[in-house]
């Protein structure tokens, strides 16, 4: 993974542990998908949830998209980046894509306080359970940090 | 593309045009690159700058991503999205990676004011030119936008 194996020294650089890096996932409501469609890679984003160890968004009926996403390996990255600073954290997440359709699945979904980022009719409620996490932390320069949120 | 695909009807919905798209671009500099690697995909911050129609970023010597990236069709990202409201716009494109290694095109790298999102040696210059941009605006219900940035 050629994410892990950036520069992981350097001033102002803290990699994130799983612990924090769930706790960012679960912080935060919206976030970015992207997955490889028609052998290119698309990347969009969606309001989620994250809940249970799962991550949770719904995508329209019908689209290529929905085919595309279920039983696919996704990734899923969320941020919060200082546009002036350029400082923040990110956080990259790796699963499997499920659409859900078994009851007890839709049920689960029913519960959770899910709203599409875009308007229309999105009625698929999409899991993705974390199997690889990883994040990191860009502080200024000379700033200290334990490396904790 | 299932990314275009997604409803473009319903209240706070706006399709942003390429121009529109390209101002976007050109007014943020940190953004997201997802492409293939390995078979999964991948998607991580970099800090880039849009310029002569090409968006520039940097990436680290002898380290899979930048093996990945070059010649490589990636994805770029870029929006501005408010958690509280989840309002905002998303831009994204498509285009060919190319590791800058020209004596003219790294002269032009030069000229830009480049830094990497992550601290450490990120010498590379990567390139890619949008073949292909789209864009969405989502607005708070009720609220009237002519679709301009």
């Amino acid at each position: 993974m050629g994410y892990l194996e950036f520069d992981t020294t350097g001033r102002g650089f803290d990699a994130l542990d799983e612990e924090d890096c769930l706790a960012l996932l679960a912080a935060r409501g919206v976030g970015r998908v992207a997955l490889t469609m028609e052998a290119v890679p698309v990347v969009f984003p969606v309001n989620y949830h994250f809940i249970e160890g799962a991550i949770a968004f719904l995508t329209g009926e019908g689209t290529k998209l929905r085919a595309a996403v279920n039983n696919a390996v996704v990734a899923f990255q969320v941020d919060d980046i200082d546009p002036v600073t350029r400082t923040g954290w990110s956080v990259f997440a790796l699963g499997t894509a499920r659409v859900l359709s078994e009851p007890s699945d839709l049920a689960w979904a029913k519960t959770l306080p899910l709203d599409p980022w875009a308007p229309g009719d999105k009625s698929n409620v999409v899991r993705v359970i974390p199997e690889f996490v990883s994040g990191r932390r860009i502080t200024a320069p000379g700033t200290e940090t334990d490396g904790r949120t």
